[in-house]
């Protein structure tokens, strides 16, 4: 009725949670397609070196782990799909269609993995000096910066919680907040303001960052005073938000929460069977590499019994 | 009060879930331990090859994986204690006790991913063949039987499902159940029965593997009859039960399910404030290697944000 599904599952985003998850749907023997914007891979294209997934005790480079992700995937017959997803129909139906801006791929089950991106500040040096001093997570990159000062820019939970984290191993943290009060929660503040090794800088935007090679400082600049300066640091951490990739999702009938971000469950179920959210882009997401990776998992095999389910015995390609 | 605490974060079992867990916590500069009765590893110890921890394409023998897990965890500061854990006290208070056979291990917070072990069938070649052709997980090993027969011993849910998925890769799927009737629910024997290439042999128990270097048949014995048979099968896949390492935790206040799985939400968080339980030991765990890893990076990042949370600026040791 809605025509011949072209795969089995479609996982919309190639990070390590769509490879992952791809690994899985194949070695299931499902018809696997990833639908991918650029190259597979999503964050940690852009990581340096990875230490904190388990299994690669001396560190591994984003783009060596990537590939190791794909070619795993691939070995079992997942195809990468080039395109970018402009939105999802049918999902009603048996048959769901991912549309993409080249062509439209019908599937039984969707797994939805486009991840985020953080905001950026927008500052010359700044990508740069990315995963060279400049990062956007604490717990991936906190312990290259042991007893150094670091500098954390933002005023919102994120940035608070970021901050005490990074308390943990450096020497100092500077957090530069262009306002002169914080949004984070009243908790979250009083922790941060008594904590011995935070300062603040109020009324502060970073103008640059510098280096040689590596980052070694920032230039600032008092938005009241507009009185310049320097300040030396090694690192420098950037919590000014995160966005859900889920544009693509604002006309579906799929659950987001106010962030944009899915409402999955423990299963990776969305409110729409055969749907699901696993990643970066779900809600309540501890976005590390190594849950990432158990999310593709998780959602594999609740999209394997969905198929499964459906009593389908008949071989694949099929008419519905 | 209740004493100095020994360790920010004790870690109960030092399996994949154990060990990521412990990367975590000592990455965030937490003092800890993981208490191990065996070797740490857990049960990837048991496994030949593992293909399918995303980043490994080629494939990775479970000892090795579980070293490269072990160093990376041990480089960032954690240590392993050996020891039996018999029980858990003054979970209420801010310091809690971890009981072993040897000792008392006091600590902020504990994450519990003890695992649990898959029901043998306790028959000659069973263990020998391990690895070998026996097998007590689907999504592991069914692709080493592509297009080949393999069989199945259980009559429960577990059964049925992974049958259900093996019919996926192999060639058929010959169920040995002891009695003349499924446990599994309805709606999964009907799909079991009706599969073309799933077939069920009544009454029927294994008495023995054999094969040479890698498993060939199985001795089959007829429980009305008495006859017995030989079945030629390169593969034998065991589902009799699965029971979560919980016998230490029947006199604690942490909430299990019906099954012995410790009940805890998406953020691996009990019933018990600072305990958490992740991996095999959890209900609804998938018991997947990537889900395991998964699960313990939540759990410790959860009792990073549950020790932080408590307020608690002074350095480490301390008196509480």
């Amino acid at each position: 009725m809605a025509g011949k599904a072209d795969f089995d599952v479609i996982i919309v985003g190639g990070g390590a949670t769509g490879l992952s998850a791809a690994l899985y749907t194949s070695r299931a023997m499902l018809k696997t397609a990833i639908v991918e914007r650029l190259a597979p891979g999503g964050q940690i294209l852009l990581t340096d070196v990875i230490e904190n997934y388990p299994g690669f005790p001396d560190g591994i480079t984003g783009p060596e782990l990537s590939q190791l992700y794909e070619r795993q995937a691939v070995k079992y017959g997942a195809e990468v799909l080039y395109d970018s997803v402009i939105g999802l129909k049918n999902l009603d139906g048996a048959v769901k269609t991912v549309v993409g801006s080249e062509g439209e791929y019908r599937a039984k089950a969707i797994i939805i993995s486009s991840g985020g991106d953080h905001n950026k500040l927008e500052v010359p040096g700044e990508e740069e000096y990315s995963g060279k001093g400049v990062s956007y997570c604490a717990t991936c990159d906190g312990n290259f910066f042991r007893d150094m000062p670091v500098a954390v820019v933002g005023g919102g939970d994120s940035a608070m919680q970021e901050s005490l984290y990074l308390t943990q191993m450096t020497e100092k943290v500077t957090v530069l907040h262009r306002r002169d009060k914080l949004r984070a929660s009243k908790i979250l503040q009083d922790r941060a303001m008594k904590h011995p090794k935070i300062e603040f800088k109020w009324n502060t935007v970073v103008e640059r960052v510098q280096g040689n090679g590596l980052m070694e400082c920032v230039l600032l600049k008092n938005t009241h005073s507009g009185e310049t300066s320097t300040l030396d640091v090694p690192g420098l951490f950037i919590f000014v938000g995160f966005h859900p990739n889920t544009g693509f999702l604002r006309e579906s009938s799929i659950e987001l929460d106010g962030g944009g971000h899915i409402i999955a469950n423990m299963a990776m179920e969305t409110n729409v069977p055969g749907v699901y959210g696993a990643g970066d882009v779900r809600a309540n997401s501890d976005r590390q590499l190594g849950t990432a990776v158990g999310d593709g998992i998780t959602a594999a095999l609740s999209a394997y019994h969905y198929i499964e389910e459906s009593g389908d015995d008949t071989p694949f390609p099929q008419t519905l």
